[in-house]
Formats: structure tokens, C-alpha cells, sequence
């Protein structure tokens, strides 16, 4: 049978997603329960491979077992298991040909920044702190200009392997709450750093780097160095995956 | 020059504000800091002495110094040497009659709640969880009864000392957004636990065990044991003080 788990997560203590070697990943610490659990091995696909630091608010992942435990049971028995900076918040029973990876229809990021002279005691390890006043009118024209079907080679890292660089956009919003500032991305799929590219554009647009007219001449690049700086992992969330 | 500093702190490492024996307290940790950084011996006074595990965004304290560090810049120089989950907010003279504890004329907390089936990874150290759903409107009701002048004795932690148990409400209010809810108790004074004890009766109404009718009768009676639960520290923040 194959489960689909939804999964929030503290990335902070974290390497990212992605098992790996040397170092702890959240992929690595749900397989880790999940396999006690069943005992059986289990991996799990999960819909996006967050970095070091990143948070998830609804992660996505599946695996097929042969285990007899009701799918909605899954939350429980792991919640028990996990260490609480990692909590699933749903798991049920998922189409034979559901993938979490492949089958998503689009993904909605957050990222939130804290705009004040001083960094937040408890906002250290779920905003990015920027010092300088943001012009929160031209960042969200930026964002706008963004929407749409681009090739987003120039908000990629540098090194990232992928081939087809065209992603779409559905939706870019910015939101503001006293001193802080909260930005929702939406599209079909994300390069490499492309989120936090795009933020720390936009944060150095209100440093008078950019303007939102010079958008479409940064896309038109394909230009990593054109773009600004990527924003720290801190502020960044895996909102939803849509299928 | 007496000094008046706003601090904000993540209690969750923390044996609360009041310096202690064999426990690191927020107050130890700012006095060290000062010390160090005025090469005097700084004593520091908190307008609350919050508990362990409790949170603040705008904790007031005031010390007197002979530096010539002009006042603004206390901020900065602490925020380069105190642990990120410690943040000076603000710094600046105050006349010599100002007392961060004695001139208070109102304090604001702020109690948040998790209400969901599951915990919450991103707000285990920043909201109480509660499992059962939540009667907003009787908790509403429960709350605006409680506002005014009462001798509030049945709402202190039992063993508490003080002798004079009447405080004054202002404001009580809650808020809704998805599964969090959000309360704000503002008054002149609170006693040991109060809104802790406030808000885990608010929650055991949404059991059932409590109406908003009973209030009153639970007030007169003066019997700590007559209340709900006291509701946990991690929920808990003092969120601003008045002079």
C-alpha cells in the first residue's frame, strides 16, 4: 500500500531534506521511525529536497509498505517516535501511481522577513533579518513582474544541473505586519535557490539595486550574476504541494 | 544615568528572568553582559519576573551606570555580545525616578494555543497545544467576565505569598487565525501564574468542566483549587509594559 505523509518541520537543526552522508537529514530521520515502525526498510520520496535550514509547513512524501497499520494511524505512531521538531500532521492511503515528486501540480512557498534595526530573540531561527527599511511598493511590483511563464536561469544557483530552466509563476504576494514581511510564491516548480534568489533581489531592490523595470532585462540574462543575492535559509517554508 | 532597556527573549532555554543559584536566568545572562561591557559590576531591575520557559517581546529593565556609552548605543554593543535567543530591542536614559518593576502602569501578555490534533514542529517552544477543539465564544465570554477590579486570589499559583490578591483587568480579548488562537490579557498587576491559570481555565470551559456563568462564583471563592489548570509556560509572552 502506498501512504502519503504530510510533514511539518524545524529545519534549523537540520541539513535539509535529502538524506545524505555525515550529517542529519529529515528524510533520513522519518525513514529512520518509519523502518522501526514497520520493521521493514522503508524509504520515502518527498516532494521537495529543502536545504540546511529550511522550514516545511506541509512537506509532502510517500512510501509503499506491506504493513497492516491503518494509513491514518501513520501520524500517531510516528508523532510518538519523532523528535518534536518534526511532527507529521496527516497521513492516509495514496493512489498505487501517486508520487510525491512527480506528481505535483505546484508548490506554494513562504519567506519571512523581519525588517528592524535589531534581530528578533524569537524570530532568530524563522525570519531573515534585514536592517535597512524594505519600499515594500516596489518589491511587490517586482514580484508581479516575476508571475508568468519565464526562464528563470538567472534566479538559479550557479552549479545547479538542471536543463530546462522554464518554471511558471501562478501567483507572488507580499504582506506586511508591522515590522514584519511576509511573501508567498506560487508555480509549477522551483530551480535551485530560486526563492531565496528572488527575495534577495527584492530585498536589494529597496536597497536601490534594482528597479522593478529591470525585471524582465534580469530574466532575459539568463544571468545568475544580474540577479541579487540569495536570501538566508532561515526565513524560508515549504507552505503546500498541490497534486 | 539610569538606563531603560526593552528586551526580547526566547524563555525556552532559560530558568526565567529572575537571576538565580545553579540556573541560568535571562537577568544573569544581560547583568554579565553589561558588566563586561561597562567594566563595572551592573545590577538590573525587570518589570516581571517571568518564568521558566516563558517568553518576551518587550520585557522593560532599567540599571544605573557611570559610563559615558550614550544611551542609544547600549543596544548595539549588548546585541554584539549576548546569545541570539537575547535581543535588546531598544536602550535609552530614563529620569532617575523611573523603576522598570514600581512605575508600572499596566503590563500586556499574550498567550498562544495550538489547537489541532497533532503538535505543531515550528511552535512547540511558541504555543501550547491543545488537542480537542476549542469553544471560542464561551472562552470570549469567560474572558470578558474576568475584566475589572476582583481579588483574583483563586487565579494565583497556591504558596504565593502576597498578601494583597486584587488586581485590575483592562483588556481581555482572543483572536482566531486557522488553528491558532491568541489571547491578550492586559491589567495593572497579575499575580503569580495569573494568566497561566486564566488561560488553562478558558481551555478547560472548552472541556465542559467550566461556563462563563461560573466565574464569578470562582472569583468569590478565593480557592486556587476552585480554577482550571495552569496552562503551560511556552505559551505565555509579556508582550508589553506601560508606564
Amino acid at each position: 500500500m502506498r501512504i502519503k505523509l504530510t510533514i511539518e518541520y524545524d529545519g534549523t537543526a537540520y541539513a535539509g531534506w535529502q538524506r545524505q552522508e555525515n550529517a542529519l537529514a529529515v528524510q533520513q530521520v522519518v525513514e529512520d521511525a518509519l523502518t522501526k515502525l514497520t520493521n521493514t526498510k522503508v524509504v520515502i520520496s518527498g516532494a521537495s529536497r529543502t536545504d540546511a535550514g529550511v522550514h516545511a509547513l506541509g512537506q509532502v512524501a510517500h512510501f509503499d509498505t506491506e504493513s497492516r497499520i491503518p494509513p491514518d494511524k501513520y501520524s500517531y505512531a510516528l508523532n510518538t517516535m519523532l523528535p518534536p521538531d518534526i511532527r507529521i500532521s496527516a497521513s492516509e492511503a495514496a493512489p498505487e501511481n501517486f508520487h510525491a515528486r512527480f506528481s505535483t501540480a505546484g508548490k506554494l512557498y513562504r519567506y519571512q522577513i523581519l525588517s528592524a534595526h535589531h534581530a528578533g530573540a524569537l524570530t532568530r531561527n524563522t525570519h531573515a533579518h534585514v536592517i535597512y527599511p524594505l519600499n515594500d511598493e516596489l518589491m511587490a511590483a517586482e514580484l508581479k513582474s516575476l508571475t508568468g511563464t519565464h526562464d528563470f536561469a538567472a534566479f538559479a544557483a550557479s552549479g545547479s544541473i538542471v536543463k530546462d530552466t522554464v518554471r511558471t509563476i501562478y501567483t507572488a504576494d507580499m504582506y506586511r505586519r508591522g515590522n514584519t514581511v511576509t511573501l508567498f510564491v506560487s508555480g509549477n516548480g522551483f530551480l535551485y535557490n530560486m526563492v531565496r534568489i528572488i527575495v534577495g533581489t527584492l530585498v536589494e531592490t529597496a536597497f536601490g539595486r534594482f528597479s522593478p523595470e529591470d525585471m524582465p532585462d534580469i530574466i532575459a540574462s539568463r544571468d545568475r550574476s544580474r540577479a541579487g543575492m540569495t536570501a538566508p535559509a532561515e526565513g524560508l517554508y515549504l507552505n503546500s504541494v498541490k497534486y
